[in-house]
């Protein structure tokens, strides 16, 4: 007996059968066409880099334990990407003389971690990356958050479903230094402890920070500066706050935007200013669905010069589990919009011609590849979400005729075969795109 | 001093700054419309798979020296895919309960190999792949003829650029068996001969043709049958003949489709029928731009039943490479289509209001994010592409109006701030979209 190959895809991975891939595709094209209606525009990178450009910046947990690595024949030693913003940092880098800065980037590479596969975790996934690179104003961090809320409405998600949690790490540093009163050399341990606040129970947190090298007091100190929210704000240095770059955006028109919290600060290694971060509402699913940073020496592996950055990336899973969660994801599209049957075989050139002309007129137009009575044929063209279906029999064709079905109203007319694009348009005026039922 | 990382990307690897992306990407739009038009339907899988799905079927050259291969930590040796086809068929078998073939299924992956890079090869390509899996019929066939046309007619090329070759496998069969007389277990390593002919010389076919065991005769017979053309057809049995699959092509009015040539054999490993290959016809070009045929064993990795295929894979650099000597790639797509620019800073919240306005009405609209000279903000606009430009003064705003320029024709006027909206959509209906120069 044959030994067969296993049919499922390697572990952490998808496939996507074309109703996924449909459901996929449409919701990646309403991310593109928001993005690029703010002026991003669209680059890319190879899979494969150096695997030392993530070992320097991308924190350690990625670069010893997340990361694929392999051997070229000629002892280079490369990753698959685990995240983008290296390879751009990279082509930054290398195009600095080119570029005029600063530029609104986005891209959409396929990411590769090797993770325990989880809820939301998966080893291969999308991630939208969109960064301005080049500038240190404000108005970066604005518009990140506008596109932020651009793209959850593009999605039909509303303000009550999400909410986009900022901090800067420059106010997270001051709260440290003035308030909680910790030594700058634990500040960096402290932050980690931040980082993981909401996912511990008051016990573990206390641990924690004893293991941060934070006493009673200083501990106290943090729990409630973490919980302060706005308030924290003022009790802050005056100074500290004009360093930051949040604090004047919560000052202005644009404080509408962001929810101050003083528990964001992500991975500490990568950001040096901004951070934020976006979360469902669901009080059953408070879950981080994305975020980002400005980060000020993006180039600085690859280059002398100095080219601050802001942007974030939003991975595909975290994005469709939400949009599932909140019965926001759209239906897959129907595969065709018309099909056109020969009822002899002796007709296969004829209704080949008539599908040419009703794709040459902008129609998705097949025909049946397969030898069926008509009523399968009909029943087939209906699951495919096709909304026409064109019918050829010997008779109409030696009178010049064709039978046009409505199969959405099941009704159908005879009209001249040179009247054909028009009726079929007519008919598909009349009824919107329909989706398919799922596989 | 500071060692820097080199920025340029890895050998065989390519970075697409934004003006050539959006090349890659209005060309691979035009793919994907035309292939949607005959109603095939998108899937994907993912980019690592299991090595041995590799070794067993794609053959030696690919599996032994061009393969990237990495193994996890649970020790599973894995590859990147170095082609999509045994995805397909591992895709196809895992849903043989619930897929009612025939299926049109295409998808679009990148592609590894580790070759030598040179022109035409690179390391990581994105191949557009396109079958029919499920039916045997000669139907598929001439569909896949009319998708490839259609594909060389939506990117621009006419007939006299290109061409399309075919031949069957049943037929080379049947040519060596009773035309040249090979004895059948030759037939393999002669197919090879054939595969390579038409890059060798004379005389480095007939040292090949003889280590393959063919004597001078059976040579000559063979050199004389591959330049007949459709005259080979005349001399083969009856027989062989209906038993192809490309025969009976020949005889119906699908014949102007396809040319067919004895020389085009493909990888022998692969197909078993019909095999193909469009040739670019540039006399000092005169290049494969890619190809495909039938492979009727398509799932049996994988499964007992039988899944037949029709299909072929274009990849990316070759089709550039060929709308660049025929001057057929589009220009780069302009990045935006209107800017908004504040002449005082405390305007910023005006022009962010103004900005979502256009965006709503479906504009891709910029703001600075540099202080700049009125002067280079317009210069930056126009190098953008942008064909309007929207300008707002403390006095403009404070009587409720703003600047819109025509970039394009140089002209501008003031309209009051609600009639924005109007005044742009009327320049931008007026100038078609505008590319933007090279990087």
């Amino acid at each position: 007996m044959t030994e067969f190959l296993s049919t499922a895809p390697y572990r952490g991975t998808r496939d996507f059968l074309p109703p996924e891939m449909s459901i996929r595709q449409q919701v990646f094209s309403l991310l593109y066409e928001t993005v690029e209606r703010f002026g991003f525009v669209r680059y890319d990178g190879p899979l494969l880099e150096a695997a030392e450009i993530y070992e320097a910046k991308s924190g350690e947990e990625i670069a010893n334990q997340q990361l694929y690595t392999l051997t070229d024949r000629g002892e280079r030693r490369l990753a698959l990407r685990p995240e983008m913003t290296p390879s751009a940092a990279r082509i930054v880098a290398g195009h600095l003389k080119e570029l005029r800065l600063p530029v609104r980037w986005y891209s959409h590479p396929s990411c590769y971690r090797y993770e325990r596969p989880q809820r939301g975790r998966v080893r291969e996934h999308w991630q939208l990356n969109v960064d301005i690179f080049g500038s240190d104003r404000m108005e970066c961090e604005i518009e990140i958050f506008e596109v932020i809320h651009a793209i959850m409405c593009a999605v039909g998600a509303t303000p009550d479903m999400y909410v986009l949690r900022a901090n800067d790490r420059v106010l997270t540093d001051g709260m440290l230094e003035h308030i909680v009163r910790v030594p700058a050399d634990c500040a960096q341990a402290v932050a980690t402890v931040i980082d993981r606040w909401e996912k511990r129970t008051p016990q573990q947190r206390q641990e924690e920070a004893h293991a941060a090298g934070l006493d009673d007091r200083a501990f106290e100190a943090l729990a409630e500066a973490l919980l302060a929210g706005d308030a924290l704000l003022d009790e802050l240095p005056e100074d500290v706050k004009q360093r930051s770059r949040l604090w004047p955006i919560l000052q202005c028109d644009a404080r509408e935007l962001v929810t101050f919290d003083p528990l964001i600060v992500r991975g500490f290694e990568y950001y040096t200013s901004t951070v934020f971060e976006v979360f469902d509402r669901d009080p059953l699913n408070r879950r981080s669905l994305f975020g980002g940073g400005r980060y000020d020496n993006l180039v600085e592996l690859f280059s002398r010069q100095q080219v601050p950055g802001i942007g974030f990336g939003m991975g595909d899973v975290t994005l469709v589990d939400f949009l599932q969660t909140h019965d926001l994801l759209p239906s897959a599209r129907s595969e065709v919009d018309i099909v056109v049957i020969a009822l002899d075989d002796h007709l296969q050139p004829v209704i080949r011609r008539l599908a040419a002309e009703l794709r040459d007129a902008g129609h998705r137009t097949s025909i049946p590849l397969a030898a069926r009575r008509l009523g399968k044929h009909l029943a087939h063209a209906d699951d495919a979400g096709a909304r026409v279906a064109v019918i050829v029999g010997a008779d109409e064709h030696e009178q010049g005729t064709v039978v046009v079905r409505d199969l959405a109203a099941h009704e159908q007319r005879i009209v001249p075969t040179d009247a054909l694009v028009d009726a079929a348009n007519e008919i598909l005026n009349q009824h919107p795109v329909r989706g398919t039922p799922a596989r």
